[in-house]
């Protein structure tokens, strides 16, 4: 009994960021319900998950496919059998998730009604001992748990997550008690002195650690520690993790904590890294720190995008080798964007270190946003940096992981705007917001006003009741600092840092830098007013000369933005035009382009096709590049996020 | 004893082509060994493989790799454990097949000796029940012939072939036992009433035949005939035929006699139709024929490149969609052209039609003969139609199907040049050579000289010792009737026939068109000379709507060769020049060019590049084309078959 309550009390303590374990901090995120976004830029894409892009995964999940379906099977409700694939289970529980979050933003009696509807269901699928798989049950049941590479203990994370996060919302403990149960069935099988488990796909670790924050019950955070644990002794030798028989693939080729490298599959890996992250920071377990720190720098160093989309090779869904990053083939699967967020979340969080919001800042606004239409309804699995003309954001997917992915990080985007570890408070995201922080001191409301990205202005008022001592710790992002990424793989043509100012009620205020973070030690006052201003100048993007796809070209960033051109504002073509590194970009916002983006301009040498089509034509003429998470938004079009600063090389007609 | 008898008489009746069954004729294909090749162009490439290619595959197989090694330990001569790949027993036998060939061509001690050391060590790896297989053997023994997709059976068939070849080629039998054991091994296993067997890679029907030819055993054409009707059941299930466990890869969906598609694994598909149409020659099984004659069409009407090449695909080594031809991504494996060369070989004996053999000429000219390089030891194993100049030929591959696959065809091409149905005489191929022909009427020796395909004539000479009738058919190519390939996938540009002449004794002779042959039924006298003349015009190759890659483009044709530009010949760029259909060229045999080819020049636009690297001009220059299979000799270059008419995109600096 002591020590269960020694234990929650650690919790309690590390949950509120109080102290670190073993080197590693604990700067706890606030949660994204204490968050009201009421931002311009991000208000309007949270709604629209709301009212969109959530019934849409709805839609999918219920009518235009059978993944409800199989659950109603499964419960006697419906005749039939098993349609779809062995994970399809998961695609319902990342709906629910995200809806969770959704209802916890804005109420709506509709959504929790239907979640309610679809626990109802699911819980009388579930089998009298805990098990839960419609693929299984409704086909083999004989089968289950004799294949590692099959989901079901995939599956059983995204039910976890579902569950907690629905809890959270609503109060409500059926789903929670279903995953507990199904928690419980697992943890009766495997685990030390059980049954070995490589989990084929990684998701169940992070899952079950957010069970044991829910819960308390320690022996959750333990199964997760093992299963990470489990990976790189060859336990799953007989299995196929996929048709690559590739134990890089799902990283199980050495333990976790003697990880160097980035391997295979790139969700597996975000999800792993994850969830070790979580035990790392629970536990204080510093070697797994210690890898995940070498791994993130041979992520960040040798084999991320500018866009900060990872997994370049559609082949595996994941890493190739180092700097082997083309462009129109790139993979960057948006779960794979989503995944970056969620890793340097936690990297963030355990070190206070302003590099990891940096890739987190990219990955969010550049390679998972683009992962969704304007429209709230299409979506991107792949999210490649160039195009001629071929892609297009589909409906649905057969596997159709990403939807509800973007749905769930961006009904839950307040989760990366502050966090805190006792007085101190961090501000990681400019996103137009309020909270109110508790502090060891007392209650620090805050109000961010903010036209980011499009702005670099940032209005951040303390309101304390009465005067508070607060650290207060602003991160001053890479790219005013003069470098796009931590490492060498890209830099500013121009590494000049941008000056950016701090004003604490209308007068520059000392501070001091520290990982990247202005730090600002003081008793807070009611009505205190800081005023950040960061330069929004148009950089220039060079790629390291490893990177060959990206040799003599530039990339456009403005802000936390990268840009790309398209066709359709650029007479079609996209593939046409040379950007000198010293060109002169303007920014000029527009309301009715894109849903209002600020768009850049410039003159530049176009080459173009003279009308009996036998010669070509140079002229200069005006191009127009746009965010990058805003192409694909206007029917099939060219595009190219780098762009060549020479000519060295012209294909007529080419069409591989 | 009385049925044995019949069958033999059979056998023989159907060997010399001296009647058809049920409506397929067997017109005979004279063998190599009794066709002297002393051609300008096969010759110096036939020696080469005597002297370069075969000793690259010894080298490769005894020294570089363990191949012969795996033997050797399982003969007991070397200790060690099993290296390499579960297929690689075959590229031993295959070698083997290839020094049979060509010391029947040409004797060499040194290879026979090098022969007869291998099959001794062969003979003595062969288990004592006739298994034979040193992957399984040395790692698995107890597992042998549990999984249809480990190729037991096709490095058998391989075993066979070369058992055959090299006892034809020296009298020696020790091969030929092995192979039969093995073969007796394989028909106490499986067959009518035994164990059920799809093979994995289709191989050993086309072998089981050839030792039926050369044994005279019924059984084994029974059993190649069993093996083909074996698929399509379903009886593979359980059992993955590849990564892709996927039954059409290896055309297990329909039973052979009911497919009209092609689909899956091109090497695959090639073998088991090659085997198919033995069978159904031997047989007189019109099913197999009228199945054949349905896929033939879906290969050449919508799934073959301009080269002969085919299985555009590197996913499945093999067919996609229909249509679905690119360029610079065409997988078109070397053995694939080997393989059509083998089966459109068959469909010819079996009809008489011409159209089968322009398919093998095209794909022996182009497809097949560009995957050895001029020097003889370097291999392509996919054929691109288009190099950004990422192509390169390699030294060896870990797969090394390709070599030892093209130079057995090489040192057996002569099985190719004539045919023969009693008094009936085809020459199907252009290639100076002598033969001397068995008619019923008595001996007809013939001598072909041509400086094919550089120039179009060909001086035939008919010298039998007395005047002995018999009917001559000589090819018409389906390029000199206006057609590129039967069906509308490519057309010429031109469709007039080009106008050939025929003369026998100097003057014009009577003949009739059948079948794509000009035949001649006549009193042959010796000194008869036949003189036809193929007008070596540059053809512009057009290729239908759907063939969307090469839309707004030409291919170039001059006799059987398809040619390419490439960069080495065209100031490093080929893909910075317009083509108009009109375009005048001219065609130069220049001996210093890639071993003495003939080169096409014409004067087109050519867009390059200003020296500051920021605009484009368009000149007209002189353009070098040269045929496909001589490019990729002279260092990485782009190149392209496919030249744009008009330019209708541009794309800078572009790098995938």
């Amino acid at each position: 009994m002591k020590k269960n309550l020694l234990s929650l009390l650690a919790i309690c303590l590390v949950q509120t960021g109080a102290f670190a374990q073993g080197g590693i901090r604990n700067i706890a995120p606030v949660n994204f319900s204490k968050v009201t976004i009421n931002d311009a830029f991000w208000k309007p894409r949270i709604d629209q998950v709301a009212t969109v892009t959530i019934p849409v995964c709805i839609e999918q999940t219920e009518v235009k496919t059978p993944r409800i379906q199989n659950f109603e099977i499964m419960a006697g409700l419906k005749k039939g059998e098993f349609k779809g694939l062995f994970y399809d289970d998961s695609d319902v529980y990342k709906a629910l998730e995200a809806i969770a979050y959704s209802i916890k933003n804005k109420p709506s009696p509709e959504l929790e009604k239907k979640a309610d509807q679809w626990i109802d269901i699911i819980a009388k699928a579930q089998q009298p001992d805990g098990y839960l798989n419609t693929y299984y049950t409704l086909q083999f049941p004989e089968k289950r748990w004799t294949d590692m590479s099959m989901h079901e203990d995939y599956n059983g994370g995204h039910l976890i997550e579902a569950a907690v996060a629905y809890y959270e919302a609503t109060g409500k403990r059926k789903l929670l008690d279903v995953s507990i149960k199904f928690a419980d069935h697992f943890a009766s099988l495997f685990g030390p002195g059980k049954q070995h488990w490589v989990t084929g796909h990684q998701e169940l670790e992070l899952a079950l650690v957010k069970l044991y924050k829910t819960t308390n019950n320690k022996k959750y955070l333990d199964l997760a520690d093992w299963l990470l644990e489990e990976r790189g002794h060859k336990l799953a030798k007989g299995y196929t993790w996929t048709d690559w028989k590739d134990t890089a693939y799902a990283q199980d080729v050495v333990p976790v904590k003697l990880q160097k490298e980035i391997t295979g599959h790139a969700v597996r890996a975000m999800y792993m890294y994850t969830g070790a992250a979580d035990v790392a920071a629970l536990k204080g377990d510093e070697a797994y720190m210690g890898a995940m720190k070498n791994v993130w720098e041979d992520v960040v160093y040798r084999n991320m995008y500018i866009t900060g989309g990872i997994g370049s090779s559609g082949r595996n869904e994941g890493f190739s080798k180092d700097y082997d990053l083309p462009n129109e083939h790139a993979y960057c699967e948006t779960c794979a964007s989503v995944g970056m967020v969620f890793w340097n979340q936690r990297m963030s969080s355990m070190t206070g270190d302003s590099k990891y919001v940096d890739v987190l800042e990219r990955s969010l606004y550049n390679g998972a946003l683009d992962g969704l239409s304007l429209s709230g309804d299409r979506f991107f699995y792949g999210n490649p940096l160039a195009s001629r003309g071929q892609h297009q954001r589909s409906e649905w997917f057969g596997t159709a992981c990403c939807p509800a992915n973007i749905s769930r990080l961006i009904a839950s985007l307040g989760n990366y705007v502050y966090a805190q570890s006792g007085n101190g408070v961090w501000v990681n995201l400019y996103i137009g917001s309020q909270t109110n922080l508790n502090t060891p001191n007392g209650n620090l409301p805050l109000e961010m006003k903010t036209n980011y990205p499009w702005e670099g202005k940032v209005d951040l008022t303390v309101n304390p009741a009465k005067a508070t001592n607060a650290t207060l710790h602003l991160r001053i992002p890479g790219w005013v600092q003069g470098e796009p990424v931590p490492g060498d793989l890209y830099r500013f043509s121009d590494k000049t840092p941008s000056k950016f100012t701090l004003k604490l009620n209308g007068k520059a205020v000392p501070y001091k830098m520290e990982r990247g973070y202005a730090v600002i030690d003081r008793k807070w006052k009611k009505g205190d007013r800081l005023e950040l201003d960061f330069p929004m100048e148009v950089k220039k993007v060079v790629a390291k000369d490893s990177l060959t796809y990206n040799q003599n070209r530039i990339a456009l960033q403005r802000g936390p933005l990268v840009y790309c051109v398209e066709g359709v504002d650029n007479g079609k073509e996209a593939w046409n035009m040379v950007v000198p590194v010293d060109t002169r970009f303007e920014a000029t916002f527009n309301q009715q382009l894109l849903n209002g983006v600020v768009a850049l301009k410039a003159e530049v040498p176009v080459i173009s096709v003279s009308a009996d089509g036998l010669s070509t034509v140079t002229q200069r003429k005006t191009i127009t590049a746009i965010p990058y998470y805003s192409w694909a938004n206007r029917g099939k079009s060219p595009m190219q996020v780098w762009l060549p600063t020479k000519i060295n090389g012209i294909l007529l007609n080419y069409n591989q």
